[in-house]
């Protein structure tokens, strides 16, 4: 079994790759919900539902999230009526959001649901959000402190970035089948996702880190940092405000607890040889996933140096 | 003020004309919502919403409910996610039902949020749902006791009807302004909506009926029944079911005790003849209403027969 934890764009665009190349059974995906959100009066689980609709093979490519070919009829009648549309809902993902809320009110937990939408989507992986406790993105700016959405989407992630905490994480257990998971995983993968606001919520559930640390499965992870940039989004921004170096060294400084091997695109190649020179596992590869070729040959890579690492290790960590 | 009781499509197809006879402002109406129902995790008011699209030119004529030239994708999803799908919502409809639950769940009233709901489309007219209580409208058959949308709905009234009852009326008030609207309006119209599940509900808000029987006002309702038969929908076998007869006499009956004028096709006309014999004042004229031309020349017909009552008129009722 091979554990993704994930989240974000970066994240559902590496899933779409790694679908083709393992068995959707022998897949769990553990899913930052920190971002989290009630819209239009429904509670929208966004990273969760890209895993879903990836897995689907109905993710929008051009947009990166939402359904493929969607409308936005409704979303239209909510302007005309006075109502915020800055979170794009289509009509057709507006379904999955309704589905969601009208279960989570019937007293299902956010597992119970994913795992039951997951089903209706004919997906035989298991989607699993970090938690069933709500654990929440909050973004300190000059302006207020700003959850994840109001920050990344409302205001195009254009305020200085203080900090970041997520709330509520403290006390967060895993969700069911998370630590089981992570412990039992031939290979744990954290996806290219942001490692502040997308892989960050997941990690500051504290049994979550401490299973990373425990299990003795590979832990690999993509950096979403090429060259001293993210790839998209404020990753770049966010590691900065947090004292990361904006690099694939301030990847591995923030993963360097538990991580076995970082997985660096070809651009950083000299880089990775000094960070291979200090110690880090380091695998150079190309991880800018412009094709469905990009996608599939860097979920082989990634899956290659999990493998590598296995056979590598003579002691446990 | 002219003061109109509605529900159901009929009652919304009678507003078509009302609206262009008189000014949006006098108009108020009091509006069913014995058959809201919960979907899809919603609330949901298809008699006030069909008056607000009515008024606002938005209702679907093809279908005499929802929105004109509605699409329904995030249906098809809710379909492909095994949710129910017998009670159709559009995606521009599902708007104002996301909103309706959102202003709902943050502790507003279904008037203060009908209000709101008419506001944001431009309409001057008040529209008042009966009671901000639930009344529920049950019909009772032989496989058991169903909520209105059920029976009408799912099981296109195929059901044999014992009886109709509306639960929590007994302890309803009438929506704020209800009251004192009837008791103040120049005229009040009973449109031409099923007597039983359209208009019954409002009946049988105790304060409404005693409104009714007070108001100086001259009352006037248009029969849904012509001929023996109901013009659409399951009116007659509902007043037959409540031991009425399928007739204009049955609507006379089911309205006696506040009713000034009735008014019925040119189809009655015998009929008539012999109810004026008895002593009811009866309006012949033509109520079918095919095209725009038949519902300005009803709400005509309706109006004037209010005025002559109301100069008829030399005593209290």
């Amino acid at each position: 079994m091979i554990v993704v934890l994930t989240g974000g764009t970066g994240g559902a665009k590496f899933v779409e790759g790694l679908r083709h190349v393992v068995p959707p059974e022998e897949l769990t995906f553990v899913v930052n919900t920190g971002d989290d959100l009630q819209w239009w009066g429904l509670y929208v689980s966004p990273d969760v539902d890209s895993i879903i609709y990836a897995l689907a093979g109905r993710l929008s490519k051009e947009r990166g999230w939402g359904v493929k070919g969607d409308t936005f009829y409704c979303l239209e009648t909510m302007k005309a009526l006075d109502e915020p549309i800055w979170f794009h809902v289509g009509d057709r993902d507006l379904a999955v959001h309704l589905l969601r809320s009208k279960l989570l009110a019937e007293g299902k937990t956010v597992t119970d649901v994913a795992r039951s939408i997951a089903e209706k989507f004919g997906i035989p992986s298991r989607v699993l959000p970090m938690s069933n406790s709500r654990v929440e993105t909050r973004v300190d700016t000059p302006s207020g402190e700003l959850s994840f959405q109001e920050y990344f989407v409302q205001r195009w992630y254009q305020d200085p970035v203080n900090s970041v905490r997520f709330a509520g994480s403290t006390e967060a257990e895993p969700a069911p089948g998370v630590i089981d998971a992570i412990l039992q995983a031939s290979a744990v993968i954290l996806a290219p996702s942001n490692p502040i606001s997308s892989i960050g919520p997941i990690l500051s559930v504290p049994a979550i880190r401490e299973a990373l640390v425990r299990t003795p499965a590979s832990v690999a992870a993509i950096s979403p940092i090429v060259g001293n940039n993210a790839v998209s989004g404020p990753a770049g921004i966010m590691m900065a405000a947090m004292g990361f170096p904006v690099s694939i060294g301030g990847v591995a400084q923030a993963y360097e607890d538990f991580l076995d091997v970082l997985v660096v695109d070809n651009q950083d190649k000299a880089v990775a040889q000094k960070l291979q020179a200090a110690g880090f596992h380091v695998k150079v590869t190309n991880t800018i996933m412009k094709t469905r070729d990009d996608r599939v040959n860097l979920a082989r890579a990634v899956l290659a140096a999990c493998e590598a690492e296995g056979a590598a290790a003579t002691s446990p960590k």
